[in-house]
């Protein structure tokens, strides 16, 4: 058929921007799902899954400026179709189309696409995992707000990020009534609103000089704004922030200006009672009022946040580098198209009233989200692993309890075939030389290869005995069970069960063995 | 921005042949993945992640007349790309493109894309599930076979299907030589054998009329094969069939003609072979020898396999029949263009000796393989947990343990949010309601559409002498603990960890709950 298409040479590659992942990578990014995942369940949430694909008209209108970089299927003929570019319009639509469900918390991990620029070394991809918690209905105020907050200080905390992490918050409104307070004309109020958020990544004066030269703005009005965006007291990554948004927060309520704003009154309301929730929580000091977060994204209503760690730093994934240190932020970065995970930026998020409403005529349903950049979580807690790790690998590609080998030249293959049904049965991971007569070094390697943590040795002589060797693999020199010990064939699961000591391999479980 | 899109009324539908999946459909299916892996992992499977895309020429040449329903995306720039339609070439793809990697054992659960005619009422889906176990690498020959089919046997005793399915077995290279014997002439070897596919749904004086009249072979040689194909010994779907097999083969070795050709006689041996794998393994009785086994794929090069089941009954998700009784086929079904699941087929595969040398000039890797038909195992399991069930539901959408309740006008809201976070920081899952003041009607309603199994209530005299009632949900009336019991509220986590039955939420579980 297309044998003669591998002499012709068809181009072996993924296409550009996405990656296969493989090997301990692809390991280590499902113990950090299933890390998530806990965090959701453990606050009452159910997963819904979507296609891939939408309609085209339900993207539309959604993403401004990055429509363009919508993935659209070629006209085959019916409908028109686009891959999703993230997984909250999909909910949005899901919600409009399910009216019967007027609320839910929805978890959803799984792959959106976007036709950006991609810059690999950058860890931008055209193919990348988002991981979201959205909470839909209508509540008493704040109470969902608080608690995807407090979500996201549980899902870090189990990654190993305490100290390493902070979350920004602001609220819309908040900004809306300072832009207003401040004289900002109505209709520059967006332009403005994203000059704003360049702050965590050039300094007032660029911004400053933004605001007027390129979006017109008078030199007063933009000097008012800066008095209520340029933080006097930095804000230190991991740094406890409790005592510092009480700050921000009692200077917002002491300007007579903004509380006489009603729509900044109301903003600032809102995130006093909120405050309050997170403090009953403990969680404060994790999350950090700062005037400077606006968010790209037009839909957001309410409470906005991003969190930011300092671990972006290089780490190498099949060689190459796929993240990079916040440093080295170039004039490319600024045009990243992902809402969520922006420069340092690993998870990011609000309250968006609207959106459910732009698909039903029926009515609005509110709704409060995060994203999390699994990806780049990803690549700073590999980097951890690696800069922490020893001699043994901490993540093991499989999860095999037990290689059965044989010893000597007939290779009892019908006996390793017996032993490895007896180990299935029981429930443990087992595998065997795929060989009649396997040599016993090539034996040992494909155990140590795998990091398989026993030996199940057959010879000839023990099995007439009706005897078995259990050998753990890798003990020191001179360890009393160096080489081995005999035990009867009926008594090896029990042998082997007592022995497999519980090695927790979540990740949790991991980072505690790394002590990191 | 497009809020008035709303009005102009957008499409609110998945595209077609697609849908959400949700609710307890999405639990229950990944308690079908949960199942399948654990297998895959006791057999030292890794998995390996893809991109859902790949580039238009590594699909082409591989699917012969079905490549006009792969999905294309558009060309807007760049590389021309193609959603993949099965996860093998892919698979296929990874190997060529990783030569350092000579064998591995790779599992892939991940959605595949069709731009068949969809058939929701059939289960025939445009986006679909494919579960996938292959083995690639050059081996002592049968020994990765005979451990494929093993994990068949495994994966559908764990999902609960042991007398409901049979594994048919044939050999591609029994099927050549046979029809060699029988005097079909070589260019039309592949047509009569995709004529002998069919005698699972067409009798054979239909299948020799086709032969005959469509394709123009000889009479007599139509009716040498007959004697071949025709089962003698009606094969009963989830009978004990080891001595069926047994004959099977018998009757092969036997045959002076086909024993004397060497390509049968290749074939004949090496399920000769297979067979005493198997039979160490004590998995016979659930794998049929059947001569009138051909499979669609033209890449098959030995063994070929797939599991039938009796279970493919209607049944209902999201009020629709989504599969259907075995004997309601129609005609068009015939055309079913998915290999993997065909009609009452929910697993299949075989030997694949070729596919990676398509891509590599280096050289070829041989490989083995099964792909499990989730979509239709998911109903059929579905179904029997629907026919099973008694008032209460067995699979619930969340998995919260407790809700936590306010008693009295006041609404507790600071004292069920401290117990809420005592209750996450022990790992329990625990929701409370989002209103400042809600009304306990309501709040045991949330509790109960949930199937949360435990309530925590709190009423302020109780509060006051630091104490809350635990009140296991359900409780018949009469029952002691009916009215619930209060403990001290730092004896919380432990007396609730201590009501809180092991209950097993796996598949397994589920089912041993049903006694089915």
């Amino acid at each position: 058929m297309a044998k003669d298409k591998g002499e012709k040479g068809v181009a072996l590659k993924v296409p550009k921007g996405t990656r296969d992942w493989q090997g301990t990578d692809v390991v280590l990014r499902e113990k950090v799902f299933a890390t998530i995942t806990e965090v959701f369940k453990k606050h009452g949430g159910v997963t819904i899954d979507t296609p891939v694909f939408e309609l085209k008209e339900i993207l539309t209108g959604k993403y401004g400026e990055d429509s363009k970089l919508i993935y659209d299927l070629a006209d085959q003929g019916g409908e028109i179709c686009s891959l999703r570019y993230d997984l909250t319009v999909p909910f949005a639509r899901w919600l409009a189309m399910n009216p019967q469900t007027q609320s839910i918390k929805r978890y959803h991990i799984a792959k959106v696409w976007r036709r950006d620029n991609p810059a690999i070394l950058k860890g931008r991809m055209r193919e990348f995992m988002q991981c979201d918690f959205d909470i839909a209905g209508v509540y008493d105020p704040l109470l969902p707000d608080a608690e995807i907050l407090k979500i996201i200080t549980e899902v870090f905390a189990n990654l190993g990020f305490n100290g390493k992490y902070t979350v920004k918050l602001n609220h819309r409104k908040v900004l809306d009534g300072m832009f207003q307070v401040c004289g900002v004309p109505e209709d520059k109020i967006r332009a403005i609103s994203s000059a704003v958020d360049k702050l965590d990544k050039s300094p007032w004066e660029e911004v400053r000089k933004e605001m007027i030269e390129e979006k017109g703005l008078e030199p007063t009005v933009a000097d008012k704004i800066g008095e209520f965006v340029k933080n006097e007291d930095e804000l230190k990554i991991g740094a406890p922030c409790a005592e510092r948004s009480k700050k921000v927060l009692a200077t917002l309520q002491s300007n007579a200006d903004l509380m006489a704003n009603p729509v900044a009154k109301a903003g600032i309301d809102e995130l006093t009672t909120l405050l309050s929730y997170l403090d009953i929580w403990g969680c404060l000091d994790f999350i950090a009022l700062d005037m400077s977060l606006a968010r790209g994204l037009d839909y957001y209503t309410g409470v906005i946040y991003e969190v930011i760690s300092e671990g972006s730093a290089p780490t190498k994934t099949n060689g190459k580098n796929v993240s990079r240190a916040k440093k080295v932020v170039d004039a490319d970065e600024d045009r990243s198209s992902d809402p969520s995970v922006g420069i340092g930026s690993i998870a990011a998020g609000g309250r968006y009233d609207g959106l459910v409403g732009m698909f039903s005529k029926k009515g609005q349903i509110p709704c409060v989200g995060i994203s999390f950049g699994v990806d780049r979580i990803f690549s700073i807690i590999k980097r951890r692993i690696e800069d922490a790790k020893t001699s043994t690998d901490i993540v093991r590609a499989t999860e095999t309890d037990v290689y059965i080998m044989a010893l000597g030249g007939k290779g009892c293959l019908t006996e390793r075939m017996q032993i490895a049904k007896q180990l299935w049965d029981a429930g443990l991971r087992a595998e065997f030389s795929w060989k009649v007569k396997p040599k016993l070094p090539q034996q040992f390697k494909a155990a140590e290869n795998g990091g398989v943590p026993f030996a199940v040795i057959l010879g000839e002589d023990e099995l007439a005995r009706g005897e078995v060797k259990i050998k753990e693999m890798g003990l020191p020199e001179g360890h009393a069970e160096k080489e081995g010990i005999l035990v009867k064939r009926e008594d090896l699961v029990e042998e082997l069960k007592k022995r497999l000591k519980n090695t927790d391999t979540t990740l949790a479980g991991t980072l505690a063995a790394l002590q990191v």
